[in-house]
């Protein structure tokens, strides 16, 4: 007889894995190199060093080693909120009247709120190996930031944000948890660097843009005389590879009760979690060992994956980090007004978007009203208030619960949950006093955007 | 040998506690009863049900029933976000490099932040059992509001909140996770109520208060003709029962380890956590199977147990509610403005007001200031953002820890992290800018107030 399935399925900390995997290693066709726009040739870990840290470096560039170990001191920390819970979520399943069986992996239970920190303490971890004094990061909605300004304090590590001047004045709150964290927060543009200051003249009203405050915290990192280095929360190979933690835990509990999954979900910004989520399962697809549909839920109003071009493009809008080739939107790309900031960034990944490009995986967007109304369907019934970001996987979760309610089929669906939506209440109160619009652009605004290409390696 | 200890003692679902722990049972010397003012006789059952469900009436009164089922349908839910974990503190106590060994239980894994879900839920089920539209309620801080807007939803159960008026206008965030759980919020004193529009009249500019926000929603219940009844989050003999599965928690898995507590330590306002968390434990010390030292921590600013009387008092400052023997500083009291919200009662649990007379348990208080010194510590070093009122609690282990450093004993030490500060930013805020004070209130001050105590029946 099957083992009776719990509300929440909890590994031991003793199953905490103690290797990362690198999805990398088992594709056939590799996504394409990272190219330094100065050479405009692959980039070298020397180049790569001088931006991160250099154990970093070496893994942003590893396409060939499948696991790597995760370093000891690391564990111990993520046994602070790891592992993370998987939940089935009956409540939900019996609300929908669905023969589907839905399942989540629930990364909102640490103080960061997000699945960010899994990334943010490995980061910090090897710059600390390294000597640095501190670390630069950019942040937006914040939760990045928040993350990473834990991690830093836990290894007392200096940590220097440069946050979205939007997001500094209209989040506060977020500011003040990375400051009770002692982070240093400075909201972007700001005076202290070159770049900030050149943008600050030629818009001199401008409340900032992830893209100028990521410029601003490369040049900071920079100009440290090689004491601090820069750090970012997704997109990179890196980030993905320590987001696997998620996926490894997943499938492990999966595996413990014997559930094999139909359909796996994830939200997809930069791609952190999807990827981290999805490696393991991929895993197995690019060995031949099994099949899974699997899904990325991106915003109808920043559809990289969905109505981009893949392409090699910048990966900042100052234009000088190296070039990536993924399906972008161009890096000029202002997304319109949307209030889930995780997901607003003009490209994705180069491992999702190679993945996507040999047909592994789905994509689809949905448009934030429809986005908000699951994310209240989910809080009432499965009692967590979801991230905005979180609650793109919760839509499409539902979307296919609901076919399955047609045709009667029980398939069982894995979702990520990334986050909790506690720092994103202006959003929830726009939605429920029927504010909330959608903004989807136009094609006429895209080929706008894709004129901004560089020219290609 | 001893089992190694992880950083997180999670339970299985199927030990969540079956029953709650009526420690009223194994006291020789009961709670003085509750006083009707219109009889100065104790209450009865009937007059009990008229303002509350009369399952929590009967709970109420009932001070000889040991052990009271948990009804299944509570089960489910508390499967959702329980069995919460007790977390041993290892990092903390490497920072404090102290040989005692600490734990705690954190009751904020859930979307209401705090331990107050676990009565909402509870209340809320009988309150459907008995056929009743909805419930009304006050809430200051807003974790009350929101556990009980949750457990509404769940069950479809209207829930009409009044909330402070100075709360509503500046936690607009709480207030919004209270609407996205489909919550009915009324800033108080509002022009719904005789009694608000009384307050109103003689008040125009009032920002109102707890006390007039209860006699609000008591007299909401009252006007609805039956269909609501009016439910309340701590103090009441009912919800320390229910909170008991705090401490069963507590107990089983310190047990499933052979861990015997020395010291148990909570942040005491109205006494809910408190209260739920020693009970079974007080139970054993009533009961002369162990010994245990319990410890109450109070705001300076509010402080029932360490410079209040123990005398019949009002409940509420309207003066509407039963008449209680507790602890109190008198009904009139006001607190000088503190960010504890959860900790600004006038008064104490009957309960625990007599087993600290009887010389069962400590008090202690301490000054804001000191308390938001060790919330940082402990986010910084432990992970967790806490709320100001469950940081008390972290103050007075960190000072018991500290004194096993100078003593060299190797004390075990719990205490209950009741919630997280996700919105006690603007309070975190002040502290990191350094323009936190701290409000002791003089002799002077505490002896106008007692000048308000009714007269004794």
């Amino acid at each position: 007889m099957a083992k009776e399935i719990p509300y929440k399925i909890y590994l031991s900390e003793n199953e905490i894995p103690r290797q990362w995997y690198n999805v990398r290693a088992d594709m056939k066709k590799k996504p394409a190199p990272l190219i330094d726009p100065r050479t405009m040739k692959p980039i070298t870990l020397e180049a790569m060093s001088e931006v991160f840290c250099e154990e970093l470096a070496r893994q942003e560039l590893d396409d060939t080693t499948p696991y790597i170990d995760i370093p000891e001191p690391l564990i111990d920390f993520y046994k602070m909120y790891r592992p993370a819970p998987l939940v089935r979520a009956y409540c939900l399943e019996k609300q929908l009247d669905t023969p589907a069986h839905i399942y989540y992996k629930f990364e909102g239970n640490n103080t960061s709120g997000s699945h960010k920190l899994n990334s943010a303490i490995a980061q910090a971890y090897y710059a600390k190996q390294q000597g640095l004094a501190g670390v630069t990061t950019e942040t937006g909605a914040g939760q990045w930031g928040t993350a990473l300004s834990m991690a830093c304090s836990y290894f007392g590590l200096d940590c220097k944000v440069f946050m979205v001047k939007v997001s500094y004045e209209q989040k506060p709150f977020r500011r003040e948890v990375m400051r009770t964290y002692g982070a240093n927060v400075t909201p972007s543009p700001s005076t202290t660097t070159a770049v900030g200051r050149k943008i600050l003249e030629e818009h001199p009203g401008t409340t900032g843009s992830l893209g100028c405050a990521i410029s601003e915290a490369v040049e900071a990192a920079g100009a440290s005389g090689g004491s601090y280095r820069y750090v970012l929360g997704s997109v990179l190979n890196q980030v993905l590879l320590h987001q696997t933690i998620i996926g490894i835990e997943t499938k492990t509990a999966l595996d413990k009760y014997g559930i094999k999954p139909d359909i796996i979900i994830g939200c997809a910004g930069g791609g952190s979690n999807l990827g981290g989520l999805i490696s393991p399962f991929m895993g197995e697809k690019l060995r031949g060992e099994a099949d899974y549909r699997i899904i990325a839920v991106e915003p109808a109003s920043c559809p990289s994956l969905t109505r981009g071009r893949y392409i090699y493009d910048y990966c900042d809008t100052g234009r000088i980090c190296p070039m990536a080739k993924m399906y972008t939107l161009g890096s000029g790309f202002i997304p319109s007004s949307s209030h889930s900031g995780g997901l607003r960034y003009h490209g994705m990944s180069t491992v999702l978007s190679e993945l996507y490009d040999q047909g592994l995986m789905e994509a689809r967007s949905v448009e934030q009203t429809a986005v908000f109304a699951a994310a209240q369907q989910f809080a009432r019934i499965e009692g967590i208030l979801p991230a905005p970001e979180s609650a793109h996987a919760i839509k499409a979760a539902i979307d296919e619960a609901m076919i399955c309610k047609q045709t009667g089929e029980q398939k069982t669906i894995v979702f990520g949950l990334t986050g909790t939506g506690y720092f994103d209440m202006v959003a929830y109160q726009k939605f429920n006093d029927g504010l909330m619009g959608d903004y989807i652009p136009t094609d006429a605004e895209l080929d706008a955007a894709f004129t901004n290409f560089p020219p290609q390696p």
